[in-house]
Parts: structure tokens; sequence; C-alpha cells
């Protein structure tokens, strides 16, 4: 008997297994025509494309490593899981298509926390047009964990890999850079609740980003599209490290003009206000899905192409790739190193 | 500097994500020619069976959950993960091709550490010609865990569900049952370390089946491949957890006789010096990964054929599926309800 007031929680463990995988099924978005054998059987099983490559990617986040409930709701997290490994298969021209979703769950989560992060994964899933055809869940002793395979396609000649770019390719990113870094820098020191937003409507911009990013989806099936851009990888470590992999991809140096670099503007007002460098932020913060890509010099026409078709996302020329090994930031006519990215681990 | 004597360990901290993904990767078998894009860029990308469906299924093992390092070796721990989804996709009828590999990995963990948990991942993948193509590595402050997703492939008209039998179709099982549950208990009684075995060599095949289960590959092909065999699931939770989901799918009830359960002699043995029930262990026990599969009355010959090409594994029938509703045991002609299978959550 529950005390008049209080609602007495379902956890996890009361459901038991089965019970959560029936509870979460029902949250997901319904099947689609190619999936032959969807969750509750020994695996799932699909048709597929013919003519196409499958791209696959996977990516956990941990309660307390890769997210903050103090600031972000389980909402935000499940969609962030989801977004994460989206953004990987568009850095690689392809479409992301079906998804695994593996939880380890402590045992003190209620259902409806289950229900709320399902819910967060589904509304990404929803939008990324991905079906989660399976997955598994545990219990776990120690952080919830969210872990998601994505699989997609790509055509053979659409597929865009860190290599195969050449000495003098511009580099080219998408979007505004720095606003997951500032986003986060504004929730730990003013993030009281996953509700918490900042009044500034750039800055809030920040913070939105941070908790729910925008892969670039339809920006990675257009470069993959366009046969002039030569190299791809996403800035989910931040721009120094997606530099620094694409250059040692294709054998290359590279010089980036630090003035080019496109801050967003409430990274830029917010980072300035704390006293922390919004440059810095842009090159060396995680958590921005913005596409870094490499184009030749002489197909610069295409890139007005893509740019015209990318609705309204602007696309920007950092700098170019270099036949000298050297990694180098030009900053006002100094140059530089350049610095290292976000350390993940 | 270093005591002399001690030899200074290198964490997993040390080295980096960028590092230990190269350790790792040096680690695992050579990539396959169906590889485009192996371990090292967003994402992998492989080619595809034409005229094949997909098989996708992903577990994952967790210190302290799904395993124990008191008596279980990480690389006992990573043959397993790796071993437990391949028995899912031969629970499908499907031919395991392609994985990929997520880690969290405490900071305590030493780097020889992990390259014995891969070495245990490789072991099984190269066993089953599984290519680990992807992945990821993150810190956790948990336990270590292991997550697994492995695709498979499957011909249209030899994928296997959990549905699709009859009421009056013959149950059947692969080799002897209670030996994950024995070997377990075994462990836990006298295993203080993770090279702790029996004398007895029948005990002894029970503990070597618990730490590195043999998933039936090709068992499962060969039921893909039979036009009589009309449902399959393997056996991870326990017989009676698989005939009552099994009977579920399909529709049907179900009648075990006990009698009938082949179960291991290493089980029988040790489970009974205990004062356990070996019978209650082979259908409540977890950790055997036999299949169950169901095959009308009239088609008993195909089933010879099958065991012919089974080499040597042993196919029992247990009982069939009923028209009535009910899931019983009989046991010396006294029926009663079948038992709960086992609750991994």
């Amino acid at each position: 008997l529950s005390t008049p007031g209080s609602v007495p929680q379902v956890l996890v463990t009361d459901l038991g297994e089965r019970g959560l995988i029936a509870r979460i099924r029902a949250r997901l978005p319904a099947s689609s025509p190619d999936v032959v054998v969807g969750i509750g059987d020994d695996a799932a099983v699909v048709r597929r494309d013919r003519n196409a490559l499958q791209v696959l990617t996977t990516d956990a986040l941990l309660d307390g490593v890769h997210f903050d409930r103090r600031f972000c709701s389980l909402a935000d997290a499940g969609y962030k899981a989801m977004a994460v490994n989206v953004s990987d298969i568009a850095a690689m021209g392809g479409e992301p298509r079906l998804a695994l979703l593996s939880l380890q769950l402590p045992a003190g989560l209620s259902v409806e926390d289950v229900d709320t992060l399902v819910d967060g994964v589904a509304a990404m899933a929803a939008e990324a047009r991905v079906t989660v055809v399976g997955g598994n869940v545990t219990r776990t002793p120690g952080p919830l964990a969210i872990d998601v395979t994505l699989v997609g396609s790509v055509r053979p000649r659409r597929c865009l890999t860190r290599g195969g770019a050449r000495a003098g390719d511009d580099l080219y990113v998408s979007g505004a850079l720095g606003a997951g870094a500032a986003g986060l820098a504004w929730l730990r020191r003013h993030g009281h609740t996953p509700l918490s937003r900042p009044d500034d409507d750039a800055v809030a911009e920040c913070v939105d980003r941070y908790r729910r990013p925008s892969p670039r989806a339809r920006l990675g099936r257009l470069l993959g599209r366009s046969r002039s851009v030569r190299a791809c990888m996403d800035l989910s470590d931040g721009l120094a490290d997606a530099v620094r992999q694409v250059a040692e991809a294709c054998g290359t140096g590279a010089r980036i003009e630090a003035g080019a670099i496109p801050v967003h503007p409430g990274a830029r007002a917010f980072l300035s206000d704390i006293g922390a460098d919004p440059v810095a932020a842009a090159l060396s913060g995680g958590d921005d899905y913005e596409l870094l890509f490499a184009l030749p010099p002489k197909r610069t026409r295409h890139l007005h192409a893509l740019a015209g078709q990318a609705r309204g996302l602007t696309l920007t020329r950092i700098g170019r790739l270099t036949r000298e090994a050297e990694l180098v930031l030009v900053h006002d006519d100094r140059v530089q190193s350049l610095p290292d990215g976000f350390a993940h681990f």
C-alpha cells in the first residue's frame, strides 16, 4: 500500500527483461518494410539495398562521463546517443537506416526513466528515418550506459573517408563551431536542472546544441553525391583533432587560418564573458557535430552548388592541406602549431 | 623510476583513445576482402552478399554481472562476449560475418588486460570467421563492459525464427544441457583463479563450457538449410525459457519429457554430489549455448540426415508442441508446470 501523496515508482528490476523489452518496443517508431524480423527474436533480420555498401558504427554514452543528469534529461541523453552515431554515418556520405540499442540500466532506475530515455532515442531515430530493429538490456552496478550501433548504406562512388584528399585541397567546415563547448560551459556554471536555459537566444542555442546535437545527415549525403569532395570527417572531438586525422589519413600537413574559423555567436559572447577563448573552444572543444571536408580549389564552383543545396547551413573555407607535414594555425600572421583536440578518454 | 622487481603497469588512461584503438586493431585478425573501410574512420564500410538477408544482434557482458574475474580470465570474457552473439546468429540459421566491439574500460585497467580481452574476442572471431570492422572505446567509472554487435547473413528461405512451428511438431535440443550451470556452480565453490579446473574430466568440460561456450554455428546453418525445421532458438536463458518463448511465438503449448532431457554427464555428477537437481539445472540454468528447434514428426527422416551432418553433436527429441496452451513437464508420469527460465536481469 502506498502512502497518500507518494507515487510508488516501478523500477526496471521489478519489470524484468522481457517486460522491459516489450515496453521499449512499444515506444519506438513502427517497423519499416525492410525489416523481416524485428525486436523480440534471437536476432533481427533485414532486407538490404542492392548496389549499396553498408556503413556501420557504434558509440556509447555513459552517465557521468558523456552526459550529466544534473542538467541533461534522459531524453536528451537518448537523443544524443542516436545523434552522435548519425553524425558518423553522415561523415561517410552514408544514409542511416537501422539501429540496435544496447542499454545498461542501474537497478535504481525507474521504468519512467527508461521511457524518457527511449523517447529521446525515438525522436532522433524518427528525424533520421532510422528503425530500431533490436538491442539488448542488462542491469549494471555502474552508470547508465546507452550504446547505439547504427547501420547505413552508401553507393560505392559516394563513400567518403578521412583519406583521399591531396596537398593543396581546401578545407571547409559546416555551420558554426564552439557551440558544444560553450553550451557545456554554461550548463556547468548555471545548469541546475535539465530545463535550465539561458535568456540570451544565441547562448541558448549553444545549450540546445550541446544537449541535442543536430548531426549533418543531409549535408553528408550531398557531399557524398558531389564528385568533388575528397575527404570528410565529423567534428565530434573538435576541429583540431579532425584536421589532424584528415591530414594524417591523406599523408599531408594542414594550414588553418584562425580568423576564418566560423565561431558560433553565442559561443563568442558567452566564452568571452567568462574569460575563455572562443577560437580555442572551436578548435579543441568537443561536441560540435559539424563536418570537415576537403575540395580541390579548381572545384570551388561545386562548393557554391553544395552551399545552395545546404538549406541555409553555411560552408566556410578555413584553410588547406599542405605538402609540408606540419599542422599549423595562422593567427594574425603568427604561425603556431595546431593545438590538440578534445580527449574523450 | 620503478622499484626493482616491480613492473610498472601501463594503464588504459595512459595510452589514450587513439593509442588504445591502434593497439586493439593490431591484435585482431586481418581484414577480409568484404571490408572497404575498416577500423579507424568515422564508420566501417563493407560489401554485402547479394540475395541474402542480413541478421543483426547485440549482447553485452559486464564484469560482476555476466562474468567473475575471480575465476574467469579477461580472455574468457572476451571469447564469451563474441560467442553469445554467434549463438544468436546461429539460432536464426545465419552465418556470422562482421562485428563491432564496444568497450567500456575502467581507468585502473592495464593495457595488458585489454590485450588479453581482445585476444579472447579475436580467438572466437577467428573460429566463427568473423571480422571485427569497428567499434568504440570509452572509459567508465563502473564495471568493465564488452558490448559486441554481430552482423551475419542468411538466405531468405533459410531464415529461422522462434515462430513458424505448429502443434504436433517435435521439439529437439542439440548437445547436453546443464553444463553451463554446473560449471558456474563448481567455479563458485572451488574456482579461486581463472586457471582453477576440476580433476574429473566430465566436470572439467562443464567448467570449460561455462568459461568458453561453443556456439552451434554449424548446426544453425544446417538447420536453416533444412526445409523441415520450422522454429529455432538458442538456450542462453535455459531450456524452460526457450520452450516458453518458442511456444508463445508459435501460438501453441508444449509438453516436455523430463526423462528425455539430455543432461551433461559432468553436470549430473557434480550437481548430484552437491545435492542439486541436474534436470532443474538443465531446465532453468543459463549459459548452455545449444539450440532448441521444432520439426514435424513426418520429417523425422530429415532429422536423421541432420544428425549425420552434425559431426558427433547429438540431437535429442525432448517433447512436442501441443494444441493445449499449457506448458507442461512430464516427470515419471507426474505432470507439472514447466518451471521458469534463467532470469538475466
